[in-house]
């Protein structure tokens, strides 16, 4: 055992000591106590059935159950669900630290049982209809994630923040471009609808000009802020001045020039626009190549900027990105910067990219700032206080040898900055599927993106607005999706209230995972050296979170087909396969792929030569598959895991890893199968 | 008790004996069966965590427990979840056949547990390697589906049917935009493609002809399995004929050319192009609506087609708008049919409307048809027989008096005509939330929009294709959304397996749900000689399946504002007031609104004229709120609970709803607020 394992073993103790009643455990410890509690609250449902309309009596008669059709279906019941238990064992040990996959940990007993509970009750947060009591903690979830950010929650507050659950980061990055489109290209459909009825408000909006007088730049490049600023400007001028009809008729006629209206293709016709651009940073999720499909904008105009040698958005690329849209006078929707990137964990640096955006401001120039955070939202809660102050630098680093570096810790500072953010906590909220979110710095944008149903949403015969807070419990016509699992809001809700989400709550928990991966990470030199002379590894990206990345290759290998070759057949043991029991697993891990088609060319120049592989071998369109790929096969950690640093024998499950690995790799060696294409 | 009550009564008995096991009940009858059935499973779960590496001990030591910090973390656990269950306790009692508001019912036990136990487990079905287990039965689930609306589902069938689940109808419903959009502008793409790399593959597609000499009308009207077909053709004429190089370059150009790469807006113009037009019944969910926004279509683009006198898209109209989009050549990417609309369960003329698809197709002219059946798809079960054929409409009709009519009969029998289908596990399947499904007709449409993710989905180093049953794997790469609960697979997979598709599983429990709503229908009459003099009552939109809709105004009353105001007072006792205990509540039901807008004219006539409201009070514009109305508020009563024909003092439910009725109209009529605007 090395001395610097021990060492962080013994400074991990309090915390490891913390996190054993939350998790039921990877030998299901805590067996009793999730069970007490499902039984427990299982028959306060039953009985709460039974509170209601007591007098009616029983529909399903006492004698019923002893029917023989009864209990042939009560058989079949429980054989099913039998076949459904024992179908189950080939699942995946995410609980386990020897799990160290997906981005998929044990689950939380607080949210689990609030899951398993709340899903008896089946509340759907569409409506406060068919969820009086989960929506209103929906709202609350989204203000309690609002409020790690660091933006402000207070319905007095001008912008105040408001969140909400999805189905999952994917959706709620559709919604982060859906918010911006939407606010984006209203002042047009303002201007538009205006001139239709003849109709000018007077000095409006951050110029404090007549509406006509708005150049189209001008209204392309208007804030979120400044664009629902204009909106009211014009509400009250029509409102104080002129009789209901020209209201109605103006409505109308705004409604109909909006993009939501014409179609993406109508508007951009219509004014002549050139359609707009997103950048993300080259490491950045599918799901926005996906989000520009699903929404029409057409992935050509998604901008990947490049990475830096941390795999982090390299700012000095995305001003030039940024500056060619700007000559070319095309908008800028968006801007999404990485906080966790879903393969190496790394964080773009959110400081600069604001930095830019306000810059860019100061000249009229506007880009939407959207942090996709799926994955280290969660982490905010290190440095946040319980107090809701920030941590500062050196108290964050307390424990730990790399973690924050400055770029990182001036990241998660800057989040209060920007528009929107996506958070997963059915990642590192440990909580179960489904269950991601959406929340943004300023709630007002709802008022952009809104739907009418007949049947959910009473239209009323008040002309009265009501506040805000209550508009919002009419959930689905503000969001993309339509019925969804108060459960799901339940048991983020009760996590975070047991939990909270600060260095003290959730934030001790996730600090053992960082830990976990920098001792990962700092025993990578040592492992290096015992493999000597039979395969080089490297660490692509140094770990800006929990993520870490390894390329492995045969000592003497130069092509990159045969490196991959040799890394699936190392993977091979620590890959699910549903066909035998998970038992035989000992680690079982997930891979990823560096593009040839994205990787900067000094990253790839770095990263080939410390596995002194040959760049000819590495080529967009391979010509000899056995020896040219248009990919480098990695492997890829997410230590999620509380119980990493305390595996059997004294010992961390990152060491019985290195254990393990050396294994495979003299088994995958010997075998020589890599070596043939 | 009326004759006809007592009639379908003893009718049901059968029936009824038949659901009795399958549900906790509104007592909570079978609380025992529940529980067993919990704690066997999850205790399974527990052992199944043991067996993994039970070598390495226990992370959370034995002794743990006993310590103060521990048990202080217990204790505040257990709080917080008896606050979560006490908060509960004002949550909707869907369970129980007094309620009859949204379409939501109890849960089927083995769906239920299913899910409980399948939580514990926490799979993700975004990929097999997060869900060895529950990615199949999701796939199952597809085919289940498939199976019951008729399509063919073998692997050697062609076309081949595929589903899986989405969070919801209103995802499902953006799939099916969608796909259509991906297969629709396919064929421009591959024809602009071949012409950027000068390549041409010789006589293809279904015209066997030159891919140069389509015009651009011929191939916007391919249908989905022709656009596969000439795909196919293409791809085949390279790879057999031309060198690798070719292949790569030719397949970027097509990807350069897609709509999904240049957007809608970029794709329009390029090809001159009108926006494509999607054709709904007026009465369609405005998941439609927003889809068309969040799509980037354009709701301008959606034209709603005007509907009969019994809320069903009217042929006529349809007939004249698909006339109207052809003279002008415009495409129709979709007409979509409703089967059983949100507000009325009324059902489309499906098969009229695939045969006017066929015969456009006939003359060149295509329109993709996709079925929103996230309310009565599950009826088909009724419909189909265990052997997997067509119930005739006589055997169909047993045991009811007027389902299924003609139009509905031949609506469901014409589902395998049509190329997808929206269908809601968590509505008529009993399962809880969140559970949709997108079910599409030929599954090779997934070629056309999938995703492909480094992390997830390995590009591998084969180059021959793998069999799509496989590929499909790969879940996450060919649907809108990404991470998804296995937890919903296995509920709705568990349902479908102990009470199968048929008329004599699931089919056998919904007839009683149709059955209570002829029994509601027909007792209408009764109850408006009853109330004759106080109020009149009228069902704007006969039945077609098991919603119900009340009209309910005043006797001498003619604004259309007064009877909102009074129906609006008579709602608010049957209203969910999430500050209240639910006990005070005798029924629970739900609202919507006709609107002036949307209604047709002669609609408006009949309705008013039943009602003796003054067709001057219902306007688009209200001038005098006091009077005028731009919508009429009336009752809405989803009848999916098995019990409603078992009522207490052996009355059906419905009886005692009559009966509390009438009370709340005295009460409302003789209050006299809803007289003052």
């Amino acid at each position: 055992m090395s001395d610097s394992d021990s060492d962080s073993d013994s400074g991990s103790r309090p915390d490891l000591d913390f996190v054993q009643p939350w998790f039921l455990g990877p030998a299901a410890e805590n067996d009793r106590l999730l069970e007490d509690l499902v039984v427990e609250f299982l028959r306060d449902h039953a009985y709460w059935r039974r509170n209601f309309h007591p007098e009616d009596g029983l529909r399903i008669s006492a004698g019923a159950r002893h029917a023989p059709a009864f209990l042939d279906v009560q058989a079949r019941m429980r054989a099913e669900l039998h076949r459904l238990s024992a179908s189950l064992k080939r699942a995946v040990p995410f609980f386990h630290p020897r799990y160290v996959g997906h981005m998929t940990g044990d689950l939380l007993i607080p949210g689990l049982v609030a899951k398993l509970i709340t899903t008896l009750y089946n509340p759907n947060n569409v409506s406060e209809e068919a969820a009086p009591v989960t929506l209103e903690w929906e709202l609350q979830v989204g203000e309690q994630l609002a409020r790690m950010f660091g933006f402000a929650v207070d319905d007095d507050a001008e912008p105040c923040a408001w969140g909400h659950l999805t189905s999952g980061g994917t959706v709620a990055n559709y919604e982060a471009l859906w918010n911006f489109r939407s606010v984006r290209f209203y002042g047009l459909a303002l201007q538009a609808g205006a001139r239709e009825v003849g109709f000018d408000p007077g000095p409006v909006g951050p110029a404090q000009k007549e509406l006509s007088a708005y150049t189209a730049w001008e209204l392309l490049n208007l804030s979120i802020d400044d664009t629902i600023a204009l909106r009211r400007d014009v509400a009250r001028h029509l409102r104080a001045h002129h009789p209901p009809p020209l209201f109605h008729a103006f409505a109308a006629a705004v409604r109909a020039e909006r993009i939501e209206s014409l179609g993406t293709a109508g508007f951009f016709l219509k004014h002549d626009l050139a359609p707009p651009r997103v950048l993300v940073s080259s490491s950045a999720h599918y799901s926005w190549a996906k989000g520009m499909k699903v929404l029409g904008l057409g992935t050509a105009h998604l901008v990947r900027v490049a990475v830096d040698d941390h795999m982090r958005m390299a700012v000095s690329h995305l001003r030039d990105e940024l500056d060619r849209a700007e000559e070319g006078r095309i908008p800028v929707l968006a801007v999404v910067g990485m906080l966790g990137t879903t393969e190496f964990g790394t964080v773009d640096p959110i400081h600069a990219i604001a930095d830019e955006r306000d810059e860019r401001r100061g000249r009229g120039v506007e880009l939407g700032l959207h942090v996709d955070a799926a994955w280290g939202g969660y982490l905010t809660s290190v440095f946040r206080r319980p107090d809701g102050s920030f941590h500062g630098q050196d108290e964050v680093a307390e424990g730990f040898r790399h973690f924050p570096s400055d770029t990182v810790y001036r990241a998660f500072q800057a989040l209060p900055r920007v528009d929107s953010v996506t958070i997963d906590p059915h990642k590192l909220g440990y909580v179960p599927y489904p269950a991601g979110a959406f929340v943004a710095r300023n709630r007002e944008v709802v008022d952009f993106i809104t739907q009418e149903a007949a049947y959910v949403f009473d239209l009323g015969d008040e002309t009265t607005p009501r506040p805000r807070r209550e508009t919002l419990h009419n959930l689905g016509q503000y969001i993309l999706e339509g019925s969804k699992p108060g459960a799901a809001a339940a048991a983020v809700h009760v996590t975070h209230r047991v939990l909270p989400l600060d260095s003290q709550g959730l934030g001790r928990l996730l600090k053992l995972t960082v830990r976990a991966c920098e001792i990962f990470y700092d025993s990578v030199a040592d492992i290096q050296a015992r493999l000597e002379g039979r395969v080089r590894l490297c660490v692509p990206f140094e770990p800006d979170s929990n993520l870490i990345c390894l390329a492995v290759n045969p000592w003497d290998n130069a092509s990159a087909a045969a490196m991959n070759r040799f890394a699936r057949a190392v993977f091979a043991h620590m890959k699910v396969e549903g066909h035998r029991p998970v038992q035989v697993k000992t680690f079982i891990g997930s891979y990823t792929s560096l593009l040839k088609s994205t990787l900067p060319g000094d990253q790839a120049h770095r990263i080939l030569g410390g596995l002194r592989l040959d760049p000819d071998t590495f080529r967009l369109i391979p010509q000899d598959p056995a020896r040219e790929a248009d990919h480098l096969f990695i492997l890829r950690h997410t230590l999620m895991n509380p119980w990493l640093l305390a595996g059997p024998d004294e010992r961390s499950y990152i060491d019985h890893y290195w254990d393990w690995l050396e294994d495979v790799v003299d088994d995958v060696l010997a075998g020589g199968e890599w070596r043939q294409g």
